[in-house]
């Protein structure tokens, strides 16, 4: 870079360490929210969480960091200050394209029809929902198209970009038809395999509390997790946050079964894993940040989907479960391994097993991008979602609590986000593979309880870019080409079929 | 106001509004670092911390805020605008009284003469840190030059300022000094008195931590504290903080008593009951705000000191904490009313009983002004500490750990800060005195735990003001006088002598 590249650049770095400051106070305000905030205080933290966010806002479309990103040239080499700045021109042009009412329309819109989501859903009530869903639709449709005209994309690239940095309906939508073709067939034969099998038996506890959280305690121990960074606590929807260097994970224990309790802290552990080996030389800049929400979900199902459903982690997790909830036959690692990976059809999901999971993820990104799109009307909603059942899965909601009213997605304005979930698993697939490959010691080390090689691989690998990369060229450094559906499909064969 | 002054307040009000939120964020990222985040991550909270701090000076000593102070005009009215006009006037001139580079070399000499203190004070190690004391005194006495002369203060005055808007050491040196006569007598007095006393049982536990925390739950109620906007955690060092509608405050239990705890909850509900008692409407406004450290202190003193150790609570007290802790003579009202109110001039200031806690304060407050003031030599403290000590309460510490070396306020650079302890006390006394002269049942109702009478009477006259009156003009609307040494003498005099 040349000496007034440099001081552009310079300059550029200070605003958006106050910035990357600033995202991990909200981090922590959001954290403190979830899990101990008094309920009377939430007026005052959404007024903080406000202020601040308008005060991000405000330092990222200030009119002099578009003069410095324009000063700031094209160094168009391989080197982390360059990939900085693409990251500061992509978190720039996504503040600067939406005008600033519609930011706060869209915000307000979203706020009531969560509300409004929330007894909608309860009494299935989709009629109620429609109105305040409509206008969160209009507006994210508004939004769509505001961001596309400024980065050059359809509206609902547009969106989709704002969660996943260059993934595109062009790329998505040849993959995810792939999986969908496959998935029906590979379900039967799933089933009809599973039919021959003894149905596993429930590990019927009691299951404190306690005990889970003392069992959550040695496993992230070993998946690396280091608790002079980071906490374990309790929040209604367990979800990874905190800030850098204090990466706090959140589960819930339910009376009932260890294993939703246990698959959570596993998933947020491997969210923790990827936010505490990011490049501590990058801290609060853009490249030193994770990547979208696509190589984040990679991240927790590498852990959660492909490292711990492994049959040699089931070995090595049996007896610790065992030793902690007291004898039981479901604990013998057979029938666990069984337990942890029995596929069954059902309409939620979040409580879907990892075979399903994608037909869920599909369904709903083909009806967003058709609502954005306006090729299909909100109305006509239930029908289209029930029909799509139908096909990919051969289910049908008997109501709509259990059909399109599940998600808190679309109510809460986020519009582009799920297909970030199966990118997300087919990504993990993908880079577990690779990983295997290239060390030997892998799937034996998890045998042992031992995470180390894996994620010394996947700090090497993944980790430790930040987002200096796309997600695509990581993918081809670390595994050799680009986002693969064979990868993901092989996986599950070898888990399901073999 | 005219319309020009209209818009300037307008403009002014919401950078104050801003100020106001981000104060509350600190408040909550202070009391998360004291309570609960894992220690590696204290790198990241110092980073969060400055950077909002920074960010908030800003706001303050931004050119524009100067010109919109000038431009809103000198409303004399006794409106709730034109005092807030006051205390945005005063938090500007001393955040513009500083050059950064000044307020930036005393943050980091204090930062590092804090850490010295601490090895210091272990090892009573006077001379190690002199240098870095004489360091953090030098920076203190230049920021309290140049605030002196941005506020046509005495430099001392102007430290004090920060902390007690309006108190002049005019005022306190001649208060203290009628107090520095009064007490040696009044001590022997009560020393004598004492001697033909019992002395008094102290209870002998065990005092689990779960049941000192379910007392101070049950007690917190009962004065009035809110666990929907508000909660009681523990730290290492006791403090009201958190942010508005999010009262948070912290304890300690000891395993050998159970009164520090208590007392230290009992001192920090009263802190909080000021901080949720401020006027709502003027949320986040800085007369929305408290008044300084003195009338803070009072609060926290009036139900500690004042509601709290009457023979009244401690009968109402002392079958809770038997029927908490277990069979004890020392539960019998007497007894625990004489082990609350026992005196014995020792060294440590903040084990202090009622009676010589003063005298620790004025020792301080003469110190700090001579050293200042240039008057005392830095390297002569140990000396003038110890003669101090012998004059005021007849006793000499043997080493430094016991005498100069136990406080963390002159390391830390908070020096000015002393006085208002005392000023806090006799705050109390007066208010408390003239509460139960203007509700009959103030002291019966705390005989039944309802502070309810007491707490009405502190909103109406103390909370609900937030900074709209200076100290004096509060204490003269709530007690017909302005701060009066007199009160605070009649009340020991009536408790310990009567």
């Amino acid at each position: 870079m040349s000496r007034q590249d440099n001081e552009a650049y310079g300059a550029l770095a200070e605003t958006f360490q106050r910035i990357g400051v600033m995202t991990d106070v909200l981090g922590l305000l959001e954290w403190d929210q979830a899990t101990l905030m008094p309920e009377g205080s939430a007026g005052g933290r959404a007024e903080q969480m406000a202020t601040l966010g308008v005060m991000r806002h405000e330092m990222l479309t200030a009119p002099a960091v578009a003069d410095l990103l324009a000063a700031a040239g094209d160094a168009a080499d391989a080197s982390w200050e360059a990939a900085n700045i693409t990251r500061m021109r992509h978190m720039h042009a996504h503040a600067t394209a939406v005008p600033s009412d519609l930011v706060a329309a869209q915000t307000k819109a979203a706020a009531a029809c969560e509300m409004r989501w929330r007894t909608a859903r309860k009494e299935n009530d989709f009629a109620g929902l429609l109105p305040s869903l409509r206008e969160v639709l209009r507006l994210a449709r508004e939004t769509g198209v505001a961001k596309g005209e400024a980065l050059g994309l359809s509206p609902y690239d547009a969106l989709l970009d704002g969660f996943e940095p260059d993934a595109r309906t062009a790329q998505i939508d040849p993959i995810f038809a792939d999986l969908a073709d496959f998935l029906p067939d590979f379900l039967g034969a799933v089933l009809e395999r599973q039919a021959a099998l003894p149905p596993p038996l429930e590990p019927k506890g009691p299951f404190p509390h306690g005990v889970q959280q003392d069992v959550a305690h040695r496993l992230m121990a070993r998946l690396g997790f280091d608790f002079e960074r980071g906490r374990l606590d309790v929040s209604a929807h367990p979800f990874c946050g905190g800030a850098s260097d204090d990466v706090r994970i959140t589960t819930r224990y339910s009376d009932d079964g260890f294993l939703p309790g246990l698959m959570g802290v596993l998933h947020e552990t491997g969210h923790a894993m990827y936010e505490a080996g990011l490049p501590a030389d990058w801290r609060y800049q853009p490249v030193g940040a994770a990547l979208g929400m696509a190589m984040h979900e990679s991240q927790s199902l590498i852990v959660e989907m492909q490292a711990c459903r492994t049959r040699e982690f089931v070995g090595f997790v049996a007896p610790i479960l065992a030793a902690a909830f007291g004898d039981d036959a479901a604990w013998e690692t057979d029938n666990l391994h069984r337990f942890y990976s029995w596929v069954k059809p059902d309409f939620i999901r979040v409580d879907a097993d990892e075979v399903t999971y994608p037909a869920h993820v599909i369904l709903r990104t083909r009806l967003e991008q058709a609502l954005i799109a306006d090729d299909l009307d909100l109305g006509d909603l239930p029908g289209a979602w029930n029909d799509g059942m139908g096909a990919l899965l051969g289910i049908t909601p008997p109501d709509d609590t259990l059909g399109c009213l599940q998600d808190i997605h679309w109510p809460s304005g986020a519009w582009g986000y799920f297909p970030t979930y199966t990118l997300g698993a087919m990504a993990a697939a993908q880079l577990f593979a690779a990983a295997n490959a290239a060390v030997a010691d892998i799937t034996p080390g998890i045998g042992r309880g031992d995470f180390e090689p894996m994620m010394g691989w996947l700090r090497a690998n993944v980790h430790g870019h930040g987002s200096r990369l796309t997600a695509d060229d990581l993918l081809r450094q670390a595994t050799g080409r680009p986002l693969d559906p064979k990868a993901f499909q092989t996986h599950l064969k070898s888990r399901y079929l073999a």
